[in-house]
């Protein structure tokens, strides 16, 4: 049965590209809209996490007899009752400790046991009856002081030190990574200007609103069922079935609607404490995470320390770039995002000679998670940091600059393939010619820009699609929407089948409907299980042809698709009436039952992005405040399936940018206890720091996707730290290689500079 | 790749046929189980509805403006709010004027308004300021009556009246059936004996301990999910937004776990209801039936009066059977089973006359829905009794005359098709070699048996089954389990894919998940969607093969699945080590993704079913009432995937007719109002009313199934109503002929053939 399936970037779209009211809108503004703390079950209690009020410690001994006596009380837990069901090492094991404490509280906010009891007062009051004895240990949550020998260790059996392959002594770097090509030192030898400096980021949340809330179930046999908020439900099933000991077809997993993700809820925090404390206390229990809870117990990003070091021709031609990436990525191996980092960080430049190292460094903090484009923003701003001095000294335009050194299709890049189509260029061309380039700027404004790269990932995707009767559309995908791919699924199976886009509608499907579907991240949903959206949406379509051929008695693949319905075709062109889906649909249950259309793969050809962001701030002299005055994004979407939720995702992550540029940030104080755990001291943008985004929608088609769909949710954040660094800097004439850009630290920074008289780096 | 597909009845079975721990016992003994009225949404509100005091009443008017002042009220319905979708006649139509009355109130409980409110209270204070204005109209609740001239008529454009196919008076008769072959009155003339008779049953409730519940949330723009309890999500799915006028695949339906159902819940009544109440309130609105509400306004079964005439030679053959079925149905047409009483009334015979003539009444009452092999125990229940007396009069054994006389394979059964191979004469032979047969019997005890057949359905079913990385597998089916299917249906997957039962776990899965899945009713789960189990797991089985061979290098036909592993075959034999479901399953990431099986299909082949019963009775004198002393059940299952549910099926069957002969019936005043809507009035059988129920499975399989499975769940009801009629006339001497045999009706005929010296009828 042939397809009608034009040349890549030559398919004419009919519901691909337009703006249909978004499905999940009117719920969430309704309140009908069901979130993570919304679910019950009859019977359930209320669970609660008693966590470590030190950053490093021993736990000799934890006593739960009192809380267990106290009436009310229905389980408590502890390690005890997470019996290592990992092997002892690994990832996974990591999880499990992270999970609840085990030997050691790596830092404050530690989990060391859990109540379920039948009110919150009652589990409150039986976390204080639980004795805890632990042995205080010195701590270390900088990333440099945590890589100086004689620094506190967390980690007795930890032996990388980047250096020596077979170290002698323990250290807290936990993998080093290398990443390039070509001869540096050799490159930079060719180099009329170097620029080498030294850079620092601090951590910060993904800040979503909604906090961790799971609703678990579990009988003595192990069936069990959780409800909770995640950005992947299958992987939350398969993670939390290994730490408890079941089969993972044991756990059925539904996702709630998510207030929230940005990567930080792609791993399990309190789901495998609900289910442990439900399995014991053999009822419902719902645990959900307070605010306090979030910042100090799940998993914000790295904070980090870069060394970049890049080398130009007086005509502005990079001769060698090297970078050094640290990045702590709390208290285990492997969690901090310091080789996408190295990855990412010269992605955006054609180069010869290119280095980067990255140290995987942990530390009494938090175990950190993905945020958005992990490891990516951090090494930007230090890289596209460096490019603005480099192009000053130059007296180049920073933009020409760029445009003159820019990655492009065959360019080699700096983590190893070569490039195909990309889009970098483009945005670098649109960027130049954009009026907000032209403008005119006001008193104390300096504009800056960056360009910024992500990969975007593919992976495993299940798609089921059904046809009732009426002929309207169920799409089953395993993907949660965390933004608006339920549209964006809707609208490919409505092209694909040549019916409106009314006609479809997207549900997330628990685990049990689908098979595995890997976590919404990595920008990989709209890509990945919008091409299973399609496949199903083509195996359907042969179901509906099959079914046409045996009305009409001909060969199946005499029969085509065609908007919604099956034609006759070839020899047979003309001899039957077309059917229409709704027509196929109303006959099924006497032609062989319901029609339905499925695919389950893994997707490879994910398209990389490139966005190029540029940004004017004003900068009050008086106060050091930096305020954002406008703000324009342009980036290739491959292919954008639904343009305002693109755009949505550019600004997203645009706003994202600027709160950790300008405040966000962890503050520790000397004892290793956060200081600033709520919104209120924690400061994330509001609307009335903001100016509207600007965007620009590219659109480059990735020819690894039938439409030529990239992913677009990452590269948005990647540029803003650099591009808001670099605008301060134009504007106060001061070079920052800390961040965040606060009033205090930027007031320092003029002050010294007006000090020693100029232009100088702070 | 070749499966191991042993010839039919020859299969050697290592998973079916055991007897494994039921997979929802420890859910629902604890607690955790979530029944209807267990789901909440935030911000839900209560839905109640106002319903009829009166029989038959015109509505004039309803005025609500009262009760929508009254502060908490968030939306009053009425039939306003039910524009019709359904073009005004049919079944569906039908039901929207069940669901909330139109023009008239044709029943005592009829829904006229309904209201959701913020309370409960404020619900049932708004329902008092409804004001309706009725126009009361005179009634009928008798089926005789209401077929009599003159009777008061329902609709004003029925008219059928049974032999002028083109009446000129409307009457209650809503539909005339026959079923026969042969020349009936030329068999009488042949017979040396005729026995005639007319019998009546009165209408019973399934008796579900749960009622009926439902949570809906519905947007304006048509998108709805709603939580209900029922046999058939997809059905309520379908109904509901065909009723409510919006696309199907906009509603999507839940199942909860059901607290019985037994026919009961394959329909709508408060589903439609509390989506519109949620559409008006723009709020979620949970409504749960009172036990009045179940009584008054569900669907119990049809109250009936049949006549009965067979004749027979001196030598005990049948020579001809005759028989008049008048089912009530309730207001509407084609909701009586008069159909299925007509077909299944002679089918355990072998008859070479016979005519069945069956008419669906309407009458004041609520609309019947089905009971557990509707319309079969009536008309079984009236034959069965004739050929007891009439084996009486012969001097013949009464099991002899009925094996003399029975249906077998190659009969051309009584509603025509001819029986392949089948079961009845085995249950016959049986029940004579078993013990209770020849067992004494005590004073006032009198013995019965009964012979009863039903067709067994098959349909449409989907099912789709999914393996994690761990080789565990999940089932998911849209068959709600009302009798044991999980276990079933994982049991058959777990016999096929050659894995243990335990590591397969079977979930209901909503509407959005599958493909239509008719209703769980006419036995056909185990039948019907355990073959798409079977075939779900032969897909999943191909593609594992395939991975298998694709690992290997070798052909996918080269490739067969034996106990659980792929193993090289044919030439390849012995060339690579069996690769297990769980090695497969654990590499599926990287040779192209998730592993799942589906099947989607509508299902031929169901097996019909016999069943035997016999049962003793012992008849208090004084009294007048029947205790169950011993019951036994033989009937066959085809084959007995798991043997303790088909068991449970037998006795479940054979408790609820045990009820039904001896206590239970909907008792009218003459205002044609309910006057026991109560357990505590209508009295269903309880523990201590019943002796342990003796079982027999007899395994005669069913060709049209992989496994030889044929449905149980319903035949075993058939028999018992005429088993015990037949028990107590051999107890009493008096043939009763009318049910139930409650105490002061029996005690009337011990009196009455005391006063006539001897044996009559009552």
């Amino acid at each position: 049965m042939p397809l009608d399936n034009a040349p890549e970037g030559k398919r004419k779209f009919n519901v691909v590209g337009t703006r249909p009211l978004r499905p999940d809108g009117i719920d969430k503004v309704t309140g009908r809209a069901k979130f993570g703390a919304d679910a019950s079950a009859p019977g359930q209690l209320v669970g609660r996490i008693l966590r470590s009020p030190h950053a490093h410690a021993i736990i000799r001994k934890i006593d739960t007899s009192k809380a267990e006596k106290l009436p009310g009380v229905k389980a408590v837990i502890t390690r005890d009752d997470f019996p290592d069901h990992t092997g002892g090492s690994g990832g996974l094991y990591d999880t499990l400790c992270n999970v609840m404490a085990r030997e050691k509280a790596f830092y404050e906010g530690h989990a060391v046991a859990a109540v379920a009891a039948t009110s919150a007062s009652i589990a409150r009051q039986a976390l204080k009856l639980i004795k805890v004895d632990y042995e205080v240990l010195p701590h270390v949550t900088d990333v440099d002081e945590a890589m100086k020998p004689g620094a506190p260790l967390l980690h007795k059996d930890m032996f990388t030190d980047g250096v020596d392959p077979k170290p002698k002594k323990p250290s807290n770097i936990a993998r080093r990574f290398e990443f390039g090509h070509g001869d540096v030192e050799a490159g930079f030898k060719k180099a009329d200007i170097i620029v080498e400096r030294s850079f620092k980021t601090e951590a910060a949340h993904q800040g979503y609103i909604e906090p961790h809330a799971a609703l678990a179930s579990m009988g003595p046999d192990g069936s069990a069922e959780l409800w909770c908020c995640t950005q992947g439900h299958y992987m939350v099933r398969d993670v939390c079935s290994q730490l408890l000991g079941i089969d993972i077809a044991r756990l059925r997993v539904t996702q709630s609607e998510i207030g929230g993700g940005f990567g930080g809820k792609t791993t399990v925090f309190i789901e495998p404490v609900a289910l442990a404390l439900a399995r014991k206390a053999n009822r419902p229990v719902k645990v959900v995470m307070t605010r306090e809870e979030v910042f100090k117990a799940s998993g914000p990003t790295a904070s980090t320390s870069i060394d970049i070091k890049i080398g130009v021709t007086k005509d502005g031609l990079i001769t060698a770039a090297d970078g050094v990436f640290r990045y702590q990525g709390g208290p285990f191996q492997g969690c901090s995002p310091a080789e996408f980092g190295a990855m990412s960080a010269f992605a955006q430049f054609h180069l010869d000679n290119v280095r980067a190292v990255a140290y995987d460094v942990v530390c009494n903090r938090p175990k950190t998670i993905s945020y958005r484009a992990p490891g990516a923003p951090m090494a930007n701003f230090a890289v596209e940091s460096v490019i603005e001095e480099l192009a000053h000294k130059l007296g180049m335009e920073p933009i020409d600059f760029r445009i003159k050194n820019a990655a492009r299709e065959g360019t080699k890049s700096s983590y190893g393939p070569v490039y195909g189509p990309i889009g970098l260029g483009a945005t670098l061309e649109a960027a130049k010619n954009h009026p907000h380039f032209k403008a005119p700027l006001g008193p104390n404004q300096g504009r800056g820009m960056a360009a910024g790269f992500w990969f975007n990932f593919g992976g495993q995707s299940c798609v089921t699609l059904n046809i009732p009767v009426d002929g309207s559309i169920t799409v089953s995908v395993g993907s949660p929407d965390i933004g608006g791919s339920r549209a964006a699924m809707c609208m490919m199976v409505a092209e694909e089948m040549g019916i409106p886009y009314d006609h479809v509608r997207a549900i997330i499907a628990d685990t049990s409907a689908l098979g595995y579907n890997d976590v919404t991240d990595g920008s990989r949903t709209t890509f990945a299980t919008g091409m299973a959206c399609i496949l199903a949406a083509r195996d359907a379509i042969k179901k509906l042809c099959a079914r046409a051929a045996a009305t009409w008695g001909i060969p199946e693949d005499a029969v085509k698709w065609e908007n919604g319905y099956a034609k006759p075709a070839g020899p047979n062109a003309g001899d039957f009436a077309p059917l229409s889906l709704k027509e196929i649909a109303e006959a099924s249950p006497g032609t062989g039952g319901p029609i339905a259309g499925h695919h389950e793969f893994s997707a490879d050809g994910a398209g990389v992005s490139f966005a190029t962001h540029i940004c004017d701030v004003e900068v009050d002299p008086e106060t050091g405040r930096s305020s954002i005055v406008r703000y324009t994004v342009i980036q290739d979407a491959g292919k954008a399936v639904h343009p305002s939720y693109v755009e949505g995702q550019f600004q997203g992550g645009a706003v994202q940018g600027i709160g950790w540029a300008l405040n966000e940030e962890y503050i520790y104080g000397k004892d290793g206890r956060l200081q600033n755990a709520g919104f209120l001291d924690y400061r994330i943008p509001v609307c009335s720091d903001l100016p509207m985004i600007d965007t620009q929608i590219l659109e480059i088609p990735n020819p690894g996707h039938p439409y030529g769909v990239r992913g677009v949710g990452e590269t948005s954040i990647v540029p803003p730290l650099a591009a808001i660094a670099n605008a301060v800097a134009n504007a106060t004439g001061v070079r920052f290689t800390q961040i965040p850009l606060s009033p205090p630290r930027v007031l320092k920074g003029i002050e010294e500079a007006k000090k020693a008289g100029g232009r100088k780096a702070a």
